[in-house]
């Protein structure tokens, strides 16, 4: 199906629009933190999923994408991107089989590990491809999800990796998803302080056993400025930071409050216009993600409208006064949790104020 | 990619997994429903998305799929299936714009209008197309959705549309999307009830100025039974009877219960374990839609364990006593709610038994 619309106001609904003027300064703005705390960046691709967006933080100087899944590793390996981390175990037969494919290929690759039957499959899979693979050891740091447990239990994958030739240990990672959006600020740092000197124990007992890790990863929007002033970490994984969505909003990532501008909306169109307060929209439960709050909406409402989940494919946009939008009008609304927004559409469109500039690909959508 | 995984248990994870011989036992059930009442069935696209479905469908006496989106009805047309009603109303340009090049393709589609200003585009581009096009007016049943708002209106827009030479007034479409969960039973009966006789009014109203419809559409999975039963429609537009997800499964459809079984599940593969009473699974908010409830842990899980969302790409099994899963084992969940989970990936595994039989692609994912 052919699909040019030139206009902002008149694209085909619902889509996902992605601002290239905020987009460029969220870019520059962390861009700019890390390299004044003196940290490398390695932004996570699980919320852009895009080659597109990777390719710029490359040139950028990013160090290469974080990927959450085996999928978007794929997809940025076939578009040449380098320096890629896994930052999820991949341990299932199917997983470790597109490693291995990857690894064939030549893809610069980096993964993460928590357990010795994990690394124990890894070590195979290098000698069949005949590659050296870098392996991470992920410490658990508060989260109760991935990672190896124990600083202890830490240590031990990390002499495990070290004990096997096709491998190399090449570092640590430490990820407090649960703290990104803890609040206020205070609280946020106290938390994140604690689970640093939790890594910086990792650290200490890793170099008693001469295994100093090369690389100490982690980070995400919500404390990469804290983690940066920590001096602890060697990159950060932030990704949010694109596209800042109503969860990200409010919240002050530095003690000087939030430096990122709203990237990424989406698009709807107005099918009933039927009632005096309110109108529906073609958006609802397939067009934003639903875990985290709701889409708010901007160009086209009343002001101070808001949203109202309607549905599978629709939503209210509900306002006290006019005008309302007519019939046929487009809305935008900024996005609620950007990272499974962007996984429910094929591609970005992206504007410069009125104007569509460009189509990218969400090439690693799904899996 | 090549992708042939031939036995359930070593899918590519998240994969969605489609039981073939509970569908089929769950299209059968409610084709005698609707024959045992002598209503039609036009079975709703957006809770399948696939044209495979839609085909079976058809094969077993649908009268065609019924859309959410023009999106579905472009997958559905180009797949040639026919008797397709787009439930929403086509009204920004782009939508006119693409129900202008069905027509002009010879796609055989009903559409649905609350709106004169709509009726006049739609009037336009049949001319425009040269195809006569049917029109069905919505009234609103309770939902503050899309619909004419009063008996009054939706007979004006009937006049409206019969006025017009190029559209056809082909009938009316109610339907109380937010009725079909209600419990207990009773409850859902006597509320359903009062829309049946509201619409059973505008019929009357309809009648008396010769717009006899010959359509009367709408329905879903909870109301099914009871709007067959009210022997006033001409046709049903369930979907989630195809998959029955957890949402659905302990509602009583009938005064008998729930004759559906659960058809659709998410397989998940462990990923981390680490933890004696849990394991890490590869399935979060973008593998399971979380609008509604969560997914259950079934095959490959401990009895009674239950799931808990860690994040866009991970989940938690959670179980008071093994034996655990082991790492890189494939745990299948039933989903919660099947259309928005459906949505989020491209195709079903289709399986019978153990076996992993066929591949169908979800043609109309996203819009």
């Amino acid at each position: 199906m052919p699909h040019d619309p030139p206009r902002r106001d008149r694209l085909r609904t619902p889509a996902l629009v992605l601002d290239l003027d905020a987009l460029e300064r969220n870019i520059a703005t962390m861009v700019a933190t890390a390299k004044a705390a003196g940290v490398a960046l390695r932004p996570h691709a699980k919320s852009h999923k895009c080659p597109e967006i990777a390719r710029r933080l490359a040139a950028s100087g990013a160090l290469g994408p974080a990927c959450a899944t085996i999928g978007e590793a794929e997809a940025m390996a076939a578009a040449g991107l380098g320096g890629i981390l896994i930052t999820s175990p991949m341990a299932t037969d199917d997983m470790l089989a597109r490693v291995r494919r990857l690894l064939l290929r030549g893809a610069d690759l980096l993964l993460v590990a928590d357990h010795a039957g994990n690394v124990d499959a890894l070590d195979a899979l290098a000698a069949a491809a005949g590659r050296r693979l870098s392996i991470i050891v992920e410490l658990d740091v508060g989260v109760g999800r991935t990672g190896c447990i124990e600083i202890a239990d830490a240590v031990a994958l990390a002499r495990h990796i070290a004990g096997h030739k096709p491998l190399r240990f090449a570092g640590i990672q430490g990820y407090y998803g649960n703290l990104q959006q803890v609040m206020p600020f205070d609280e946020r740092q106290q938390r994140a302080a604690a689970q640093i000197e939790r890594i910086r124990a990792l650290v200490a007992a890793l170099t008693a056993e001469r295994l100093k890790p090369e690389i100490i990863t982690g980070s995400g929007t919500g404390t990469h400025w804290i983690d940066a002033q920590s001096h602890l970490f060697t990159e950060l994984q932030p990704g949010s930071f694109l596209f800042l969505d109503s969860c990200y909003q409010p919240i002050p990532l530095s003690p000087a409050g939030n430096p990122f501008t709203p990237a990424l909306f989406v698009a709807a169109g107005v099918v009933t216009a039927n009632h005096p307060t309110k109108v529906i929209v073609n958006a609802g439960w397939k067009a934003f993600a639903t875990d985290s709050g709701k889409p708010v909406p901007l160009r086209g409402a009343p002001a101070g409208a808001t949203y109202r989940y309607m549905g599978d494919e629709h939503g209210a946009v509900e306002f006290e006064s006019g005008p309302a939008p007519a019939l046929g009008a487009v809305i935008e609304l900024l996005t609620s949790h950007c990272d499974p927004t962007v996984n429910l559409h094929a591609r970005y469109q992206v504007v410069r104020g009125e104007a569509v500039v460009d189509e990218w690909p969400i090439a690693a959508r799904g899996y």
